[in-house]
């Protein structure tokens, strides 16, 4: 089969380069803008794909919304193959996509959207059609865990940290969608989608690590514990999904061993029960490894990751959690607190006794809007 | 499609269960032993399941290499699927079955022989196919990992961790085959037949947990580490494959966090990098739910998970490991000793240079012979 790239950058190059090492492909012109084309197989007008019968396939990895999802809808309507790495423009039309996708016959996949070289879409996608996922849970931002773990084996500060990560390749040039939570969020979503057939929408109950402080590691650290930021989504008793990110504490645990830039995800299965991947969840190869992977699978048949039913509902994130919670000392009384870790200079840690999800988050959004600091994570059972 | 199941014990009644709640799967009948018929569904002659053209696939849930191996034979010529959980059967004829199969057009899985609920050789077989492995490992036997996890953590003799083990289900009533790690050697080859088509042969270079003591225990722990017992197998430079067992020494890592029963086990793509896959490696359902994924490929296409062509070969353990071996002290000098950790009471604990893994095997091979005790256990880096 004959694939087209769009975009010749870190995993578009390293689609091209596997590509060519794989017997049974072959790679067609591949789409970069006017600036970048230094090669002859390069082109810049997406139309001599489209119009190219010998491609069979087209792997976008330009990222970003558009045109990523405008190139997506003419290549399938061209009745070409489509895999892309792109979880913004997944989250975004997806659904939409994969239904176009199914009246063509043509593949929609998007492994490498979420977690990377994991290939935890795959896998869902495959165990739901003989058991229940019942819930989902991982750490699936490798900046953010490279800079969580930075600060908690090293002690150095958030932003000496990230600067490390920027520096390795980790981090992209503008880290906000990692360490606001988003990417994190936008790739549980994807899970859902896959796992139930509902994606959850409304972009609510998103906490990353920006609150995090050298202060809160230390705290943390003192009582044998380590943070990791954990994106959880699953099937709700009445049927309504739930998805939020926010840290959690570890005392122990797979989670936990998770160290640097590597992911790490989960799913219970009723059936099998807890079954845990970890691996690299970016850069050049391992993602590209995860297209490659959708590649193959067309020639044997596997066109979709998403149920031919796939639709968006509100997330229902009412399940109650402990948490912990650093705040001002007076806004303790907001909370019920269940055991107080310190209380000193006006700051109080302390643990509160469970609630709801949806109700930290937005009680931690009033503090921030009044000009307050505040750092929350959930402390499991 | 209609699916018949050879056994109705632990596993197989799971996938019966799991067959009669699973859309597009019917559960055919049922083989079991005259004393073991109870109900409508179970029959006990093979041949009313190979002569009724209803039957579309079949599950072999007895166990051993007899008469489960001629079962397999005489499925596929009746021009059925057969799909199996047994891995000493596979690993004794699973590449004249697979080729068998083959010529037929009909499927041979056997995803549930490898990890349990965990989908590795699934994996493997649609990773190999766009990157290569260059090598796996992993905790592979839920029983010695409950043995380890209770005598390091607890403080409990090995015999007393057994018991445990047994009354919980997880120990079959004979562990032989588990403690001397055979069991985990089983699985590994398989994951080499699986991963290069090269299965190892010579079932050579397996070391158990039968010497681990608790004073080994307490040595290893004094010093911040613990031990699992680790199934390796990989490709060599020139082009043979290895495979081994041993018990390994971890400071830290992902290996270590693996506790009570549950398995772990990786492979290292050359793209894909690093990808830990970790889950319950035994049990009813978690078993089960293997069985029934290869059940749903089938209908997707997914028939082999061994390649087209699979040969038998040599293992060549020739790579070098540091060992922490302990042994009486009059037998240190037949090793080169790096550092030593502890010499009292004619008992010498050390950390050996590096030695050819085959080497140290039949070094502690000869010292057994000879009426001494030794245990040994891999060091990494």
């Amino acid at each position: 089969m004959k694939v087209s790239v769009l975009g010749y950058g870190t995993v578009g190059k390293g689609v091209c380069d596997m590509i060519e090492r794989t017997p049974g492909l072959e790679l067609g012109p591949v789409l970069v803008l006017h600036s970048e084309r230094s090669e002859s197989f390069m082109i810049t007008d997406i139309d001599e794909i489209l119009k190219d019968s010998t491609v069979g396939a087209v792997v976008e990895a330009i990222g970003g919304e558009s045109p990523a999802g405008s190139f997506a809808e003419r290549t399938l309507k061209a009745g070409k193959h489509f895999v892309t790495s792109n979880k913004a423009m997944v989250a975004d039309r997806g659904i939409e996509l994969s239904a176009l996708a199914r009246s063509t016959g043509k593949a929609f996949l998007f492994s490498a959207a979420c977690g990377g070289g994991i290939p935890f879409l795959h896998n869902l996608s495959v165990a739901r059609k003989s058991d229940d996922i019942l819930s989902m849970s991982g750490i699936l931002n490798g900046t953010t865990n490279y800079v969580l773990d930075m600060m908690q084996s090293k002690g150095v500060p958030l932003d000496t940290a990230l600067s490390q990560a920027r520096r390795l390749g980790y981090a992209e040039a503008d880290p906000s969608a990692d360490i606001s939570g988003l990417d994190s969020y936008r790739k549980i979503i994807l899970a859902c989608a896959v796992a139930y057939g509902i994606q959850p929408e409304g972009y609510k109950d998103i906490e990353g690590i920006a609150g995090f402080t050298q202060q809160d590691a230390e705290v943390i650290s003192r009582r044998g514990a380590e943070v990791r930021l954990i994106a959880s989504g699953g099937l709700n008793g009445d049927g309504s999904v739930y998805a939020f990110v926010e840290p959690r504490v570890f005392f122990d645990g797979m989670e936990r061993a998770v160290r640097k830039n590597f992911n790490s995800v989960s799913y219970t299965g009723r059936n099998s029960g807890l079954i845990t991947y970890s691996g690299q969840g970016a850069g050049r190869y391992p993602t590209a490894s995860a297209v490659l992977r959708d590649l193959t699978g067309i020639e044997e048949g596997t066109l979709y990751m998403l149920p031919a039913e796939c639709v968006r509902r509100p997330a229902v994130n009412d399940m109650e959690e402990r948490y912990l919670v650093r705040c001002e000392a007076s806004q303790k009384d907001r909370f019920i607190t269940e055991e107080v870790w310190s209380e000193e200079g006006g700051t109080a840690v302390f643990v509160t006794g469970p609630m709801e999800v949806s109700r930290m988050h937005s009680l931690a959004a009033e503090l921030r809007n009044s000009g307050q600091g505040i750092f929350f994570a959930s402390l499991g059972d």
